[in-house]
């Protein structure tokens, strides 16, 4: 049985935006209106479908994306973790920014009048999965889980590069939408597999009226081609578009003279090829100090990248981006091949890690285990590098006790370069929570005001809405005087909890 | 003396906007890194120097906008206490939204790092004041205390309708600076006063690359082409652009039946004709019930628009506006004059009150005293009216409790159209506090997420940042775990307040 609530399939000769989007704003008017534990409890159903469905989704899944079973299983648990995380968060109901300031009718030479204030859903948002997390960034990813929670109906757009995978979710989805006794609008999937027919679907789904807000995770094409759709609409809307970034790894002195060179080499090429490279937050820049520590490190990762073959990229035009972009890059001045590795087959390409006498021509996003190794000697030579680069996802320290100067000075040339900085890690693996923040300025995102992990997501599909005097017999729930939802509020201006 | 943080005066040939960015960027390192208390003493100082040039400034902006001294006085108060409002929000440090997931070294099978996030502030932003609010809205108004409040530093492009006052606002504001020991670039003015010339300044401004945010009050055409201008950047920025609103009031028929019909419409006119009609509030647009008591309204309301003279307004050019708009609203189709007052000399054209039929050729704001009265027989013919509606900063009610189920079914509709709601009052006059919105969507605004007036603005001028891992070294002052600012925080997703 075919879930109402997914307007077009595989089959569908033509996806149906209008019925989707039609069905959406119709949605919205109820779907907004459940209570924090109703929202809650829907989210925490559809991670329960899912889960119900998880054996045939990852055999779907492992064989759209070549990628392991065992990290498709991984990211299946993550999706549903990021469902009931957004789950209690409704339940907490913090982000409906509830704000209280009372009437004072002695004020003087005007009495003030008593104004409420509270976020409220955007309306429907149009999601845009990734190909590279089938599951944590796709049908049922952060975006449609953040938006769900906010009070926004949601429709897909299903991936061409996993559209079983995408579909089979959906069902999962729709079967939450149909138990809950939602209206069937509330969640669609769109799904297009003529890749040329997808983009103008795309384009027509983010140019309709009825939607209000876009989620987007992938090139940097692509983002910037629903940012401008959305910019000529009649009524803009904000889009939320994650696409590129190489996320500057930055060696500190004391890091080599302290600790084991060769080990940290090896863990830089482990996050560097891990899952093909394919990681938005794949660490493809990497600052390394002159000298001979350097030269060992640039030696162990040189002949890690070596032994290193290439594992099943997600797609061949992914595959066949990474062989031209990896050449372009040695192509770029004074570039010297480290290292190359070895095919895994087809669509399997080899890893490749290069070193660059400077930036030219080596901050292009080359999405797959492609390293370009920046050195320098002093932090007075590193600080204007870092500086010429776009905006960046993450950018990572490597760095002791004994580097804390030189850290220190790092850290706010960093802060306004990226959405997260860590220290002494790998930025390949996100953590989803409420401090987490995966975003960042331009290109790495459209909007860096914002994040598309994290407990935070949920505000960048809601606004504020003022209510002057409303009686109490028309007031929303969740602003009247008896706080009916036990929800932390600010009055006159001081956050009180419940 | 002129302080040297005004780049460019009245008496310069050419405002520099290159050296005022520059500076601007230069300022940024060290305004950003200014512990709250330090922030929020230099916005209170700014305030009290205002305070200090207070009769100079009422003279000059009396003289320039032609507004009453009273209003004026008045504005220079909301302005101060506006800027003194965002000391009280830095010192408490809400803002700065810190979150906090504490490491969980045993968690398996990976263990979770630390991670912490914090709000920081864009960078430079440019502030484009508005004519109608010479003080409030304008130099040292919202966009700019809200701005310097985030820890950005801000250019002011002077308005052209009110040089002297801005000239003199920014020697106050310059002098706070350089009493804090401030960088000059943390304020400039930049102040062309031929408008062609002037268009190109503001163009130029938007388009630097060092500015990485903008404030706009004025009209539509002014706040799109800022819009396509920040769209068209190599980085693209936000533009939080107030432009236009016809704030829709509803009258129910409840509150013609109980309330003293005469005295609803003197009032209504009252909001429509003050300060010449020259706000973004202004009640532009009324719906009415058909019937006896909406006749005794509309006879009443004609009466007091027939009886009120013209104040004069702002600018010559707004004036010609105001007369052009007004004879266009007159040949809409079907359209009945209910009345015109009388003209009061020079730039002083009459108020104009008509009745149209439905709301084609009426829904076009025409900036002053000019009121549309439309007429319905159910609330089922009012809703889908409403629902055309394009997006406003406000909406009104006037309901008794009879009205009650019409009330409860205007509100989710409104709610989707508007910033504010207010029952039983006029949209003018906004308070400014922490639960107020003066904002709304699309044209009402260009970004509905954020608000310009009240205490929530100073979130449209920051962005989030995670720290991973990072030591406590060279982790920032309110992230550390003594909270040595003894700030709100969030841990593992739930508030603790300090």
């Amino acid at each position: 049985m075919e879930p109402r609530s997914i307007i077009a399939g595989a089959e569908a000769a033509q996806p149906d935006v209008a019925a989707a989007t039609t069905a959406a704003a119709e949605a919205f008017a109820t779907y907004r209106a459940l209570t924090p534990d109703a929202r809650a409890d829907f989210l925490d159903a559809v991670a329960g479908e899912i889960e119900a469905d998880r054996e045939e989704i990852v055999r779907a899944a492992v064989a759209e994306s070549r990628l392991p079973e065992a990290r498709i299983t991984g990211e299946v648990a993550r999706a549903c973790g990021q469902l009931r995380m957004f789950a209690g968060v409704v339940r907490r109901g913090d982000h409906l920014g509830v704000r209280i300031d009372p009437a004072l009718p002695e004020r003087a030479p005007l009495p003030r009048p008593d104004i409420r204030q509270r976020q409220i859903p955007l309306g429907p948002v149009a999601v845009f999965g990734a190909s590279n997390f089938p599951l944590a960034f796709s049908t049922a990813g952060g975006d449609t889980a953040s938006a769900l929670a906010a009070g926004c109906p949601v429709i897909v757009k299903g991936h061409p590069a996993h559209p079983l995978t995408g579909y089979l979710v959906a069902v999962a989805v729709g079967r939450a939408v149909e138990k809950a006794g939602l209206h069937p609008g509330t969640f669609s999937f769109l799904l297009e597999l003529d890749s040329a027919r997808g983009i103008e679907l795309g384009q027509s789904l983010v140019r309709d009226p009825r939607i209000k807000a876009v989620g987007f995770t992938g090139s940097r094409g692509g983002g910037l081609a629903l940012v401008a759709a959305a910019a000529q609409r009649p009524e803009p809307i904000p889009v939320y578009a994650e696409m590129s970034s190489i996320n500057p790894v930055v060696i500190l002195p004391g890091a080599l003279a302290e600790g084991d060179v060769e080990a940290l080499a090896t863990a830089y090429v482990g996050s560097l090829t891990l899952g093909a490279g394919q990681f938005c937050t794949n660490p493809g820049l990497l600052f390394l100090p002159r000298g001979e520590a350097g030269e060992r490190f640039l030696a162990a990762a040189g002949a890690a990248v070596g032994a290193a073959v290439g594992a099943p990229m997600l797609t061949p035009s992914i595959a066949s981006a990474y062989q031209s972009g990896t050449a372009e890059l040695r192509e770029a001045p004074g570039v010297r091949v480290v290292a190359q590795g070895s095919e895994g087959g087809e669509q399997a390409p080899a890893p490749q890690l290069i070193e660059a006498p400077a930036l030219d021509g080596v901050t292009e996003e080359v999405f797959g285990a492609s390293g370009v190794v920046i050195r320098f000697d002093s932090i007075d030579e590193l600080l204007p590098r870092l500086e010429q680069l776009e905006g960046q996802l993450t950018a990572t320290v490597h760095a002791t006790d004994a580097d804390a100067a030189d850290a220190a000075r790092l850290l706010p040339v960093l802060e306004l370069k990226v959405g997260r900085i860590l220290f002494n890690g790998w930025p390949t693996g996100v953590e989803v929570g409420h401090a987490m923040v995966h975003g960042g300025p331009f290109p790495a995102t459209s909007d860096s005001r914002t994040t598309s992990v994290g407990s935070l997501a949920i505000e960048r599909f809601q606004r504020p809405v003022a209510y002057q005097d409303v009686p109490a017999a028309v007031l929303p729930e969740g602003l009247r005087d008896d706080n009916p939802w036990g929800l932390t509020r600010r009055i006159d201006g001081e956050l009180r909890l419940p």
